[in-house]
């Protein structure tokens, strides 16, 4: 669909050029007469050089002599450096120019014609004159050939806007080489390099803070603070990773934005390094995304060329090997040594590092996820120890001693009809143990200190963000940046359609899609949403359904084994059906929200980010939590009473909880997601999908030469073949699901944090590796914040109290038993609470046809029968009507909620409020920096006013300065 | 104390230096040999001026010989503008120095040495010298003279420090006049003038954004929206302040932080009018807060320097008159004319005038307070609608219908012990009738309204800020400025004073206010704070007790008149018994506050007034509030059942409500604390106190040459008279509680919304009269937003959704007439809901001496008489016990208030992510004005490029480039 609209657009834009080739003087003929010669060999454009003559000369000689003699030794021994920010290197494998001096800071890649539509190319010229003839002399079939001509088309259009977006990135100061299938048919490379003066100019509009040459001392707090600090430091050496650090410095560059106007405040005699990397790709890419392509209207910049296939790929390069012979010491290697290892898994993250290499962006994910880590490790310790408090008091728990006391010899009505028979409550024993492990005093208080926690966590959180913020010089950095607000290709394209529509109307104000135009596309999206969350309901639904039909089956059936073993074998096989149909429900939803963006078509990238985030947050939360929160809440309280049960789909009776609450099997569901979910998707999805991908993408080279070529690619080539970069997004999503099994149902089940915590031990080390290995290195985006997501970790650890208070209220038994330990127990113990818990049933009540069909299983005869309610007794005025006890229970749990949901929002707003946003040490140092900049200033403008006095030309001394106090 | 302290530390200061007089060089002989001759007339310091020289002399006639003739004519006939930055000016009384040519910025005024002191001034230097000597010559008691010379000693280091101080700003650049003692006597004014490059130079540090040459078209919207903007500014037209004002311009001006090098962008060929006086006067501030005054160590800027005396006030001037002969048009009269009248109270107001003149905060203020007002029209509406619903319905009320109806003859128990006897529930006919108006269904949906009106006025609020820090050019202003920063002048002082004590201890690091300093004020304030809400309890339980006494006094009296007015009387009097004490407790409480914030010296002015602004909040907050919470949620809670009623101080019985519930009661004493707040805060402390104030000021005078005198005031003078500003804190501390009274019981009092936009209108005028008026002008202060009190509104606006939710469902009937209708209810309706409310009791169960003393009041014998509860009936098996309905409606309220809580509060959240922080056409403008300034610099760039190849030295013709465009 979409291929074929383009290639109509750039038919049309050609009529309506007329011929652009021809205007913009393109000399294609002579590359042609190259080509077909040169397919398998390096052919460069010679107008992608702007060296000068003489190091073009080497440059050619090289290309043609010692292409197959990539060794190291080649090039530097030739030629020294001529100008004084160029470097020569000693391997053609580092990311050079052809010319060893200048570094690649960006690649773009492009579709190359294989060498049968190559062979057409050479009667491409006559083609594109006599478009209006229906066959070209080659072939026979005129249709095929038709559609050959077409997509010739296509190509050269292609081709045209390449060298016109090419032509103005030279114009914009960037330098090119282009490689046109060397090792990898089919794909050619444009090289980039930005020079010195470019790089400046950007770095002075982007406002880039760098390290000015005026130092200062970082005060580390006086006295005990700093004793503090040293000893911390000291126990934590260990676990550093042997990175150099700037930790421990106690001096700092002072930063300031970079201008050619205050050139004199930076140390510019390393020019290769002062710009790393990172900031020189992430630079050239600003200049892309700025560029326009004016050959199609309305489109502008890299991205939507990208989107318009005239680029297939754009992608900066890694800063070296990992191993291998060429590997020497880089970046990229230490990260892998010191940072993507499981053997270290133990150790802080080099983050400075990770920023360094990889961006802000990328280095504020990890620094989340470590933190998020380690503010799991006391609430791993604290559910632990509630877990084993439950499991020492299990024996001194009077209402499940009162039930596995055989001495009360309680009848309990049959759990179905007609099938199932009377059963003694001291079968229950150890289900009503096991619960205790789960539903104690403790789970109160833990509820209450993982909503703290979480508090704490965010707290803490802004606070490392801050630091780092600092420590990164993005202090004033505003993250509302003009390259966010670049419209998308498919905006641009719609757009464009919407204009051609609208050509006969007056107006000439610019096009744009408005509300009318984009109703259709939210219409699908809010059916489709609504959709989407009754399918995730009706999945529930189904399963309920599943384990009700199993039950009554396994009931109705006579084979005693089968009967032991029901609630068991359902159980298990329900929460597994469960888990697969979430994991299931996660790709698809993913894939359907991805769908549905596009559909809507938003503006700018960023747009499209935060709305494919709420739609995939909104479908992967109501997928992952639906069957929990039926659990928690729902299963067991429609099933009626004895005598008038619920029934749905004719005869089956709704699910009812064990006797001591659902918050076991709740429990149970919390246990088999999380973990299988964790140990499924990080195996299965980030460890083998990838593997399996890359895989396939060097399948497609030639088997046999591929460990030799491995060893001679360059590093674009080898980058190459490393998966794309596809954002941080999908880490953030499972982080966020996994954030919410920690917070939203910890009352239920305290060991979540320490699962959670497990998980993510291995998934830093995982990511890392991915990072460092498997994936293109991303654009170095600058970021000041996680942005949604902390907006959404905030929305969840707020619903997190409510969804707390109503488990710890509704679905444990810790507010019935505080009610009759307080208001009806005899003697202020709980003892007598489970024979207050139980109803009274008349057995001559039962409808007819539900009575059990053996009344007489247990052995006597039973007239009454107990069932879990709190309901009158059949001898009194108003027979199985909720009692007295439910309704002042019921109010007592409505209670409890308001007051734990406004008491721990209280407590997080004032745990908040007490913990400022900014470290103390932070603005300290940041004021410090302030007055410094002032205090700089201030001497420049008197050292100015001298100058202007006693007429004394010479710079301001400052850079002497620095030393002379140091 | 702290004035000797000064001395001391000032003396001991003269003794470290040796003898500072000299070392500074300091001609103070010089000025003393002719400071008695002219002691009454004007005398200059000669080192103030930098003007030329030929200008001095002209200066020095004026000052000598026309002094007396200070006609208007004078100076500019005799001078022209020498300097192109100057300009010079027909009338002295403009703020001008005496050369009619340099505008005064700021002035700072002192304290001089009264005649009496002067003469011992000539013995100063033998003083000064002869320190050790009990006695000088020329007095008789050694114990008046040596207190007389240590006074001395005092002026003289205020003298030296002034002279010092002065000294440095010189340094800076600024240029000063001084003039001593010419009108009002005992004050000397140092007048400030910043010339054009200091203007310049602190412009660039302070990152002003100032507007650049280039211009650019605003786009109002395409299509409707332009067409509903243009028809909604021509409905609007006659509300629009007749202001000269940027609204209807379709061009604005980019704007740029003003910076030397880029000094072609801007538009400087009016240096005058460039930076306007609003701007000149900060600029000249932020000289005056940095710069040092190092003769008192520790001691920096103007702040300190009026901390301790030196000097005694600081401020900038007005603009000019606002009537009389001299008054010409000027940005002040254009204010009191179309801003500060209260004949235009349906305007809006000129907002961007209003900030031109006081800068951005106190624009802010009025903005807040404009779109308060705004907000409230329609909350009054819908108020009014609902309180109109209440008197439409009020006949078709069935519960007050069965109140009413004479047929049901129900007897109630005695209202009080043993003097009251049983009455008729008809006799409560008219309470029932009026409580229907405040308690009926409209409430429920009115409290939810409020809630989501509170968060669309903070929606909307936040979008204004947005629109107003675009239009001002706040936006990437960063409010954490170095200014905020600088140390209290009180917190230095006790800095120094533990550094004197720590004098032997070996550490030299920077002495600082730690943990351990601070905690015994910390201690003070904990035990204060809590103390005074224990005052505030106290003072409410004292008023309930005089309300419980008075009406058991009055129903023991015999005279049936007092006792038919009992209830109306009590209430009235309580209620302004109340609101006296709240009134005056207010002025108390913010004393306090203000003596608690000085006495925990914090470090900056921005911490000292967020701590200030806290404390004064807590307390002002309780004191408004706690009768209202005490009627709201306890009155009528704790009072027992008859036979078993809870006693305070041995016999009084607790307060009951009326049988419609508090409601009614809470109605009327928000009312009345409403209305009496506002009237009497507004009538007398914000227009009586400040009258008196400055009519107290201008006594001190002659008071036969006022008048003559005013005429002939300078500026300097004039505003010499008028208050000081202090702050806008009480201003938004009214509105605060205000705010609060409009949300937090809203269910209650529907009418409130009504009262606050009636007081509203006037206190924005009022406010404004103050501000252009009665008080110096202020300094501008830059500001985003409103700081703190955003967070108090939206704490505020948080809180005010549960308090709603427990007044809904506790104080208002809505919950138990819910509930009868739809369980208990026979038919549905509320047929026979009074009689489910009342429960029975046997009088035969009174406490003995309880019993009513005319039992038979009614006319016969009552056995069973009726009280509002539920509870079990004598004859039950629980008699007197909560009653299964009394569980069923608890219940039922508690799950309301979790409902309700929950439903506005996601209700909220959601309109608040639904309206975008930034309004759309400012986003869209903001991302233009970026784009354009891209656009700029790269011409700029291709501009220089171009100059280096062909080498063409002038600069980049940027300035003609808009000409042609415009």
């Amino acid at each position: 669909m979409k291929g074929e609209d383009d290639v109509n657009t750039a038919m049309k834009d050609e009529e309506a050029d007329g011929s652009g080739e021809k205007l913009l003087g393109f000399n294609s003929t002579e590359e042609q007469a190259s080509g077909p010669g040169g397919q398998d060999s390096m052919w460069r454009n010679e107008r992608y050089e702007s060296v000068p003559l003489d190091v073009k000369g080497i440059d050619e000689d090289n290309s043609k002599g010692t292409r197959d003699s990539l060794n190291p030794q080649t090039g530097s021994a030739l030629r020294k450096p001529r100008q004084s920010d160029e470097r020569p290197k000693d391997s053609n494998l580092w990311p050079y120019f052809q010319d060893g001096l200048r570094r690649i800071d960006y690649v773009l890649t492009y579709h190359v014609q294989k060498p049968h539509s190559a062979r057409k190319k050479k009667s491409r010229s006559c083609c594109l004159r006599g478009r209006n003839r229906t066959s070209s002399p080659a072939h026979e079939d005129p249709e095929l050939a038709a559609q050959e001509q077409r997509l010739d088309y296509h190509e050269d259009d292609l081709r045209l806007r390449r060298d016109e977006f090419e032509e103005n990135l030279r114009e914009m100061g960037l330098e090119m080489e282009k490689e046109e299938g060397t090792k990898i048919p089919g794909v050619g490379f444009v090289k980039i390099h930005a020079p010195w003066e470019v790089l400046c100019r950007e770095a002075e509009f982007m406002k880039l803070k760098m390290p000015t040459i005026k130092k200062y001392e970082v005060s580390h707090g006086s006295g005990i603070a700093e004793k503090v600090n040293m000893f911390i430091q000291k126990v934590t050496a260990p676990l550093q990773p042997k990175v150099v650090d700037s930790r421990t410095e106690n001096e700092k560059h002072l930063s300031y934005p970079f201008s050619r106007e205050k050139r004199h405040l930076f140390d510019l005699s390393d020019r290769n390094s002062f710009f790393n990397s990172k900031t020189r790709s992430s630079i050239v890419y600003e200049i892309l995304k700025r560029t326009k392509c004016t050959r199609a209207k309305y489109i502008m910049g890299i991205s939507s060329l990208l989107g318009s296939g005239v680029y297939t790929e754009a992608y900066p390069l890694h800063d070296g090997d990992i191993d291998g012979v060429h590997a020497e010491t880089n970046d990229r290697k230490i990260l892998y040594e010191e940072w993507a290892s499981y053997s270290i898994f133990y150790k802080y993250q080099p983050i400075g590092l990770v920023r360094k290499y990889f961006g802000e962006k990328v280095g504020l994910y990890f620094a989340w996820l470590g933190v998020y880590t380690q503010m799991l490790i006391p609430a791993a310790v604290v559910g632990v120890i509630v877990f084993l408090y439950g499991c020492a008091t299990v024996d001194d728990n009077i209402p499940s001693m009162e039930i596995c006391d055989e001495r009360n010899n309680i009848t309990m009505c049959p759990m179905c009809d007609r099938a199932c028979s009377y059963w003694k409550l001291v079968t229950a024993c150890g289900t009503a143990r096991a619960s205790h492990l789960f539903d104690n005093a403790a789970t109160v208080f833990f509820a209450i200190f993982m909503a703290l926690w979480a508090t704490m966590f965010m707290e803490h959180w802004k606070r490392r963000q801050m630091r780092l913020n600092y420590i990164w010089d993005m202090t004033g950095f505003e993250d509302t940046e003009v390259s966010h607000s670049h419209p998308r290709a498919e905006y641009e394209f719609h757009v464009m359609k919407k204009s051609l529509k609208k050509e006969k109307s007056p107006k000439t104000g610019n096009v744009k899609l408005t509300c009318t135009d984009r109703m259709p596309a939210y219409m699908t999206i809010i059916v489709m949403m609504i959709f989407l969350i009754f399918v995730t309901l009706a999945i529930v639904f189904g399963v309920v359904l599943y384990r009700v039909s199993i039950m009554t089956a396994l009931h109705m059936s006579s084979t005693p084994t089968f009967r032991t073993n029901i609630r068991a074998t359902v159980k298990t096989t329900g929460a597994v059906i469960n888990l697969i149909i979430i994991i299931i429900m996660d790709e698809v939803y993913g894939a359907i929200a991805r769908w549905l963006t596009i559909m809507e078509v938003p503006k700018t990238d960023k747009s499209f980010e935060e709305r494919l985030i709420f739609k995939t947050f909104i479908l992967k939360f109501a997928n992952a939590f639906t069957p929990i929160v039926y659990l928690a809440f729902f299963r067991g309280r429609l099933i009626g009473r004895p005598g008038k049960y619920i029934y749905v789909l004719g005869s089956y009776r709704m699910e009812e909880c064990a006797h001591a609450g659902c918050l076991m099997e709740l429990c149970i569901q919390l246990c088999i997601t999380m973990l299988g979910k964790q140990l499924i998707q990080n195996n299965l999805f980030e460890i083998g999908v990838p593997k399996l991908k890359k895989l396939l993408r060097q399948r497609k080279i030639d088997k046999k030469h591929q460990e030799e070529l491995n060893k001679t690619l360059h590093r674009h080539e080898k980058d190459h073949f490393l998966g794309p970069f596809v954002g941080l997004n999908p880490e953030y999503m499972e982080m966020i699901i996994q954030f919410g099994m920690v917070t939203l149902f910890v009352a239920s089940f305290p060991l979540a944090p320490l699962f959670a915590l497990l998980n993510n031990i291995i998934e830093i080390r995982l990511d890392a590796k991915k990072f460092v290995t498997e994936l293109r290195r991303p654009i170095a985006v600058r970021a000041k914040d996680i942005g949604i997501w902390y907006t959404l970790l905030r929305g969840l650890s707020k619903v997190a109290v409510i969804v707390n208070a109503f488990v710890i209220s509704f679905t444990s038994d810790f507010i019935p038993r505080l009610v009759y330990q307080y208001m009806y127990s005899p003697d202020g113990t709980l003892h007598g609470f489970v024979n207050h818990t139980l109803a009274y049933f008349n057995v001559s009540h039962f409808q007819p046809g539900t009575e059990p069909l053996e009344p007489l299983h247990l052995g006597y005869r039973v007239d009454v029968c107990r069932y879990k309610d709190y309901r009158d007794p059949p001898w009194s005025d108003t027979p199985y009507e909720f009692s007295r006890e439910f309704w002042a229970i019921l109010a007592a749990r409505f209670a409890f909620v308001i007051v734990f949901q406004n008491v721990v929002m209280l407590m997080s707003d004032f745990v908040d409020w007490l913990i400022p946003d900014i470290p103390k040490d932070i603005s300290v140092q940041i004021h410090k920096e302030r007055n410094l900049i002032v205090e700089l200033f201030m001497k420049e403008e008197r050292g100015k006013k001298y100058r202007n006095t006693i007429g004394d030309p010479s710079p301001q001394p400052l850079r002497s300065r620095p030393s002379s106090q140091a």
